[in-house]
């Protein structure tokens, strides 16, 4: 029996019309769904993204993956989570995992792509490449990501103050991931540099309750959702709106 | 009459089948198609993607945007496609711009735009996202770009070796752009830096006669397409292949 071949699908920031043809033709192809899940009974969103597009009855392998600290434990979830998907494959199924944006940019997918390769190496992966959150927010606010010669760097909001300060120091564009409960560290280290003008600050790009502000004084102590992105662009003319 | 709205749609980095559904039905309802060209013989990639997938009779309006460095007279050849572009709008007609790609990732799309906006800040304006080439070559040697609390650096490789330095020295993951005749530059940064272990050489992704490596110090002194990415990850392990 031939193993079944593990795909890695990005479908997109949201947006259902955001997903590519090509993932839409081999979700239409194989015959399990691999669907993360951070709590079990939490719904997934890219299952919902895929479900009004794609009409197909998938057996359906959900993998619980929790968002923990503890690396140890963290590592076992993930070596269960391979072996499930490693017994569907040796039954010669073709398996696609489906994630949110794109599966290279911040996903769980490389992960359990890796996981899986520890216990087979052979298995064959492909990668469908999908649109990220990171360019659907930028399309939304109209302001592009880099131009030219400019540098663009992407950083989660967590990291730590000083790590965050180099990046707007020495680059032109800088994204903030998950900002939500960042917000203030970042502001202030905006007003010390004389950038709060430079900003953009974006909640919830795509759902129907999403914002976003170029006035980040006004956003000082306010609590935000997670899903929540800043983009410093300190090139940012007078044309800003 | 009411002005016609302009669109900047990402047609993906060449594979037909990565362009999304909503770029499809956005290329079927405008009237006016508008294709940057550099020289004005080339054949435009961005039409040539889409022409295998929408089936629609487009108005054509090619804008001739050489690739110059005498910013004045770019900045004139700008003016002259702006104008183009509003002319049509006047005259009550949507117009999309096409671009390889995403329009926020440097493409000329957000340039145009500012350049329209100019002329009539009321212009309405939409910005459908594509898949950048960026995630195409992560998802073709199935590496992630950036994984949990990880930075990622995009740069062009043309920028001075002391900015390329700083963004390999202080982030994860550096995506260099545009590496073809770059190569050696980047290659001796890293060998000084001991990294040359870390990182991956991607020439033409998406084309027949494309390749890529991980063994870098066999690509010295070799010349390659323009159309050429270096991606370091300083945290690759040995699960390299």
């Amino acid at each position: 029996l031939k193993i079944g071949k593990l795909y890695g699908i990005g479908v997109g920031p949201g947006d259902p019309e955001l997903l590519t043809f090509k993932a839409k033709r081999i979700l239409e192809k194989v015959e399990v769904l691999l669907v993360p899940k951070s709590k079990m009974e939490k719904r997934s969103l890219a299952l919902s993204i895929i479900s009004g597009v794609v009409d197909k009855d998938w057996q359906i392998l959900e993998l619980l993956l929790p968002m923990i600290k503890d690396k140890e434990e963290l590592q076992k979830h993930w070596q269960q989570a391979a072996k499930q998907v490693f017994d569907v494959l040796q039954q010669g199924k073709d398996a696609a995992f489906i994630t949110l944006g794109d599966p290279t940019i911040y996903s769980t997918f490389t992960y359990l792509m890796k996981y899986v390769q520890n216990l087979e190496p052979e298995v064959q992966v492909e990668i469908v490449p999908g649109i990220s959150a990171v360019n659907s927010i930028s399309a939304w606010i109209k302001q592009p990501l880099a131009e030219g010669e400019e540098s663009l760097v992407i950083i989660p909001a967590i990291n730590e103050k000083d790590e965050i300060e180099k990046a707007i120091d020495q680059f032109d564009n800088i994204v903030l991931l998950k900002a939500g409960s960042q917000t203030n560290k970042v502001l202030e280290i905006l007003e010390d540099k004389d950038l709060l003008d430079k900003g953009f600050y974006v909640s919830r790009c795509g759902f129907k309750d999403g914002f976003y502000t170029s006035n980040l004084k006004e956003i000082f102590n306010k609590k935000f959702d997670y899903l929540s992105t800043m983009i410093i662009k300190k090139g940012l003319g007078d044309g800003k709106k």
